[in-house]
């Protein structure tokens, strides 16, 4: 299959959007709604750093659009299309790349999406290298950026924190749970984000400061804190966990490092004024989707996390630590 | 150097757009101009595919932004910025970067651009890969793509062809031009292609039908045929030769075939109607570029290719031959 089949009869088919047009130009064209702006972000994907070689195809392309789906969630954006990049290894025959079309194809149909174009490159030296480019609109004059937190904010978080990080140790064979439905809900929680894109639009006018916790927690709070100049507060045991990493904590404390700063998890982090909680939690039920308060704002420039007895917990570049 | 200093340091500075928002945020947000439309493209390089391991790195920043400012030359766009992804391989330290961001900031402040956002990520067992996303907008209304072509019009180029396939035969030692300067002209188109930026922008309303000549001149032909359906009659005695080029033919015909497949060129390839040929070499005059009108279109489906002595030539996929 050379690449103008793989476009003329793997692509196109996703090339729904009339701006894409039909994939038979180098480029593509987007009409903006009246009102808004485009919003776009563009996240890369590498084998064995971001999925494992054995991952199934349509896992891969499903994880690489969500990955950003979610930086527009963060954005408070709508997703239109998108531009996909691929650099195939030695290894993709057909049934890989019809594998991840039809990974793009499902999700290209969950989230009201379209194809529109894109680069595939042979790779044959190198590893499996994914890229993608989406796009969305946002109203003009609203935003949700990591700036414009205030002193006094609450600062919540969207389900459940790091069922990712513990997934991809379930999956590596560092950590095997009791319950085998619980190991297989953490491993499709790191193969699988969930993009909170209905609570992101949501939030949009409501939240002051809002981003989507790829790098963990704690250095995604750091974030924030940085952009907005101000100090983030949390607190360890507040920071919401989903019941298979509950049970695997019971038994071994030492994971909070984990969760809290595992990454992978593709959840909010926002902020709000404590006078608007009862519409952003009525936000939050119309997304369908659990917030939880998990800490606030305060004068400073840090991150301060206190642990399950009160003490301080601080976290360094390479890592975390208890300091108390 | 982690992510984020590299961000901060070297990437901020470039991202004069206010809607690359200092890189603070995952995305980037763009207005497009009352009465426009968005145009975007997106093409990704990998190391000993689209450039050579010795390359000096701005020169593949350079090369990275030109192909893709190429694309959008063939749509008659005005460029406005750009999302860059790294995937790097073990090799690349600080200067290697450094090198690369001052090929970007070269080529931004040459075409008027801004870099808008991206991603970087480690890919430590395999081959750096690069993937660029360029933006620009159009006039609502006036579109220039591979479909158009009407039966009767004329098929010119811009610049000279060839040269690009010979200058890669140079760098790998496998072709000696006798004289050195030549040499280095054609390594030079090569390693730096020249987008056509403002004769695409001319061309807007004026020619049917316009691509870039990446693949090859003849492959390309093709691509603008299928997409008007229609036939390319192409005269290979008009397809316009550098001094350098012509040097080498002279001494060794048979270069004639990498010349018209070679690829890599990033000339334009369009079509007009022929009572338009004066507005044409006007356009083509004030962009300062040369144009040369190699053939014509006809009814059918196919690019035939006639000889220097009259007859004609084939190409086949896997490369071309003479069939009479």
């Amino acid at each position: 299959m050379d690449e103008f089949d793989l476009i003329e009869r793997l692509m196109a088919p996703l090339a729904d959007h009339p701006g894409a047009q039909g994939l038979k130009d180098d480029g593509a064209v987007l009409e903006v709604s009246p009102g808004h702006r485009l919003a776009m972000t563009k996240d890369m994907m590498a084998e064995d750093v971001h999925f494992l070689a054995a991952d199934s195809p349509d896992l891969i392309a499903r994880k690489l659009l969500r990955t950003n789906l979610s930086d527009l969630a963060a954005m408070g954006a709508r997703p239109i299309g998108y531009l996909v990049g691929m650099a195939l290894d030695a290894g993709r025959d057909e049934a890989w790349l019809a594998g991840f079309v039809d990974g793009l194809r499902q999700d290209q149909s969950s989230y009201g999406i379209s194809l529109l174009g894109g680069d595939t490159i042979a790779n044959p030296q190198g590893r499996l290298t994914l890229s993608l480019t989406l796009f969305g609109e946002c109203p003009e004059g609203t935003t949700l950026a990591r700036s414009g937190a205030n002193v006094g904010d609450l600062i919540a978080v969207s389900g459940t924190i790091g069922d990712a990080a513990l997934g991809l140790q379930v999956i590596r064979g560092e950590l095997v749970p009791f319950n085998a439905s619980h190991a297989e809900a953490l491993a499709c929680r790191y193969r699988l984000p969930q993009p909170r894109l209905d609570l992101g639009q949501g939030l949009l006018g409501l939240a002051h400061a809002a981003l989507d916790i790829s790098d963990g927690l704690i250095a995604d709070a750091k974030h924030l804190a940085d952009a907005s100049s101000l100090a983030l507060i949390l607190e360890a045991s507040r920071v919401p966990l989903s019941a298979a990493a509950s049970d695997l904590l019971d038994k071994n404390e030492s994971l909070l490092a984990t969760v809290l700063s595992g990454g992978d998890d593709y959840e909010l982090l926002f902020s709000f004024d404590p006078a608007n909680e009862r519409q952003v939690r009525a936000v939050a039920r119309r997304a369908g989707v659990d917030i939880t308060i998990i800490g606030h704002c305060e004068a400073g420039r840090s991150v301060r996390v206190s642990g399950r007895d009160g003490e301080t917990i601080s976290v360094l570049d390479a890592g975390w630590r208890y300091i108390t």
